[in-house]
């Protein structure tokens, strides 16, 4: 391979760890006062990434490229879609949007502030209209969406994704309404205070049995969750701890520790290339959900481990049964709020986003009309009025980033999952019986070999095609709610 | 002022702050697998900062520079400078160095497990040669060891420093002498074990009560103490605690408070320019050292925290009286190594290598000869015996860094520290009834104003000069080491 190409290859993906560096700390460590700084220092970085990515002669290195290996050519078509992507955008397009960004995420705050819609309805139009600038510099055979798509689920397109989640709409809402007519779990921790110091410590407990490295990461707390870092032997989690709501820290730490196990397990040999990266949000993001839902919030999981937990916790569950505290941990209530909803409930949210945000791009629905397409589908999707707008249409911060296409990749993360979970379950027998003795090392290397170490070499789906047999579907992950909660719920 | 210049100026401090994040990381919180990623993450960063510093487009942009004021004058002084020494370096000798440093530093290890300066000394001879063609690269009259100095301390002359050393030596031992003629100090801390976290709260009363802003700065601990940061507004200080050695604690955070206060000083509208750093190590030094030995080992100082520190240690210190204490952390001793030694002892450490350095670069000394001269250095000046090597000429890091000249700096430190404590003195009245209250705040505002404010407007001595009426001289530390030592000792 093109000497000068490895070289700055390896050079963008110092770059891009240094900038996780600073974004981790941002969240974490930095001190009050230097924010303005820090969001400065970040420009700078961001900048000298891009210049170093679009500059001509990283093209014509591209053009010479001569890969040597498999793994050389996927390095290489990797970074050339990156740099191809980068350069299609006017500087001038990556200036506007950024200031717009500025000003939606002040006016959203303000919306917020005031509990309506209208300071924030202009930024969104302005947004969509840049948006579908780059989408059409990005290029798309008509559906601009697909474009915006590309940033955070190479491959995937609308007539792809569009039924599936039709599908698995259709199939949700009976779920949903079955659970509905039974009667809701039990309030076990209400009135209770959990020792923040103990709660973390459990979280602790709980990374390292799911065999997360603690030696190439780390875990610390911010007030959002996020798992970052500047490479695969330097993976930063952190999580929450709320003195009432103990199942912030642990689940918090599961769903992380997924994202963790998954960047600690690119291959070694990919360090500083193009390939040590995921192909897309959705896949990182069935990892998370892997081990939080369908690991995390099993039986055998709490068989094990709540034994532990009421060790820690003696006076607030000493005399929980089992049986109620995992009736709590899968408490499913249609709720107004996508961060907290359950992982039956959880798609509807989505489901309602993907289908504005396609409509807002092609144009059939307008940032005007919006707040009561919002109202109307979540009428329609959770049969709930919206009263509060902060819990309806203001309720995310992405649009407010200008980030329309994020929001469907939560779903596939759910779905990949479900597929996954189930092609691990033909490959190793006992499972279940594994987990219930606290053994998780079966769940990681499995994953590892067939995910983790993957990275990049190909687009998520293929890979998914791969491993299970089967491409995108909804079928894996409804069958694997109606098993749990027809148990859980008796239905 | 060329707009083109200042954007380079505030992208390479931006690029220094965050070398100084990935620094202060590796130091603090980095995993223990990521050191590999986080030098190759750290070598990126220094060859880009390094690219733009003598890109030739800055060099054109510094000729057409059009400063509107005297700080933009400076600015671009100081710029111009650090430009010129890094372009007149062939990037072939830069990485000579580095690479002789990277064997040098395995050598030097080497030699301290097999206790015998062998190993090393191929290497110390390697270095040398580097740091000569480095310092005839830059440009010197004669004397090399100048263009070495102008690394640390721009502007400083061995013509300059040689005298004021060489009084200082012939005035110093006299004063060690008396002291060893009289008793000892009481060990009043033997066998008595101090809690860590008690230890960690004390440090942070000790900061707040020096004005140190812990929304511009934060306290960490290391294995090694030390100050860096991202800016002025985000200053990172480290100590360390120790369970049986309760002052290390105590003076780390106060000398790396004095660092600390400094950078925080720097004036907001120098904020990403070249005017937001020290001109010297030596001026930095004096910080430090005026904070821990001047006001930190003084009887106002601890005439109002040792009861607060008696309360936190109250087992262990209730019974101790405070002219106990005092001898204690005022104990002088001649001792084998430079970082444990005492004020009085510790510029005899300094002279010893200052003379040995320059010999060396003189060529009137060889690297086969190293070891020998500093035995006999260590007879004359200490009057001790060497017989630990580790304890001898293999005790510093310095030389195996290649870091010719830096030794200097630290008994320019003490010199300038005890120069500014006397102008503060005449400028302030009262000012150790005022600092017998726990009130601080006067010292931290005249040093602010005096020359935290100054950035580098100008070099270090011309700002002393300034500040004091007097330039670069031992005779304020000798004065103040008299009276101190005196009264302690009864001499």
């Amino acid at each position: 391979m093109n000497e000068n190409l490895f070289a700055r290859m390896q050079e963008l993906r110092d770059l891009a760890g240094v900038i996780g560096l600073a974004t981790w700390d941002q969240e974490t460590y930095l001190p009050k006062k230097a924010e303005a700084g820090r969001a400065a220092q970040l420009g700078t970085m961001q900048a000298l990434h891009h210049e170093r990515l679009v500059d001509p002669r990283l093209g014509e290195w591209l053009a010479d490229a001569k890969p040597a290996t498999p793994d050389e050519t996927a390095m290489v078509r990797v970074l050339a879609r990156e740099r191809e992507r980068a350069v299609k955008i006017p500087s001038a397009l990556v200036k506007a949007l950024a200031e717009a960004q500025s000003h939606a995420l002040s006016a959203w705050r303000e919306a917020r502030e005031e509990k309506t819609f209208k300071p924030f309805q202009p930024h969104v139009q302005k947004l969509l209209q840049l948006r579908r600038e780059m989408a059409d510099a990005w290029g798309h055979d008509g559906e601009r969406y697909d474009a915006l798509l590309e940033n955070y689920e190479p491959g995937m397109r609308v007539k792809r994704l569009t039924p599936v989640l039709a599908d698995l709409r259709t199939k949700l809402v009976p779920i949903v309404q079955a659970i509905d007519a039974r009667p809701p779990p039990k309030r076990i921790f209400e009135g209770k205070t959990f020792d923040s110091e103990a709660q973390w410590g459990f979280t602790m407990h709980l990374l390292e049995a799911m065999g997360f490295d603690l030696e190439a990461g780390r875990q610390d707390r911010s007030t959002h969750p996020f798992t970052g870092g500047t490479g695969l032997r330097d993976v930063r989690l952190t999580t929450r701890v709320f003195p009432h709501l103990p199942l912030s820290s642990v689940f918090s730490t599961i769903h992380e520790g997924g994202h963790g196990l998954y960047e600690q397990g690119f291959a070694p040999e990919h360090d500083r290339t193009t390939l040590a990266q995921t192909p897309s949000m959705g896949l990182h993001e069935s990892q998370s959900r892997l081990w939080e839902n369908i690991v995390g919030r099993s039986q055998p999981f709490w068989s094990y481990f709540y034994p532990r937990y009421q060790d820690t916790f003696r006076a607030q569950l000493g005399d929980v049964p089992l049986s109620d505290f995992l009736r709590e941990v899968n408490r499913v209530e249609r709720s107004f709020v996508r961060v907290e909803a359950d992982e039956v409930t959880y798609n509807l949210h989505i489901v309602l986003r993907y289908e504005l945000e396609v409509a807002l791009m092609r144009g059939d629905l307008q940032a005007a009309d919006l707040e009561a397409a919002w109202n109307d589908k979540t009428r329609d999707l959770l049969q709930l009025e919206v009263k509060n707008i902060n819990q309806g249409v203001l309720q995310d911060i992405h649009w407010a980033y200008g980030e329309f296409g994020y929001f469907p990749t939560y779903a596939l993360g759910n779905l990949y999952a479900a597929s996954l979970w189930k092609a691990m379950n033909r490959d190793i027998r006992g499972l279940d019986e594994s987990i219930g003795t606290g053994e998780l090392a079966p769940v990681k290397n499995w994953l590892r070999e067939k995910v983790h170490r993957e990275g990049f070499r190909c687009d998520a789906e293929p890979l998914i095609t791969r491993i299970t047999g089967a491409g995108l579907t909804d079928d894996d992950f409804v069958s694997y709610l109606k098993v749990k909660y027809g148990a859980l719920y008796g239905i």
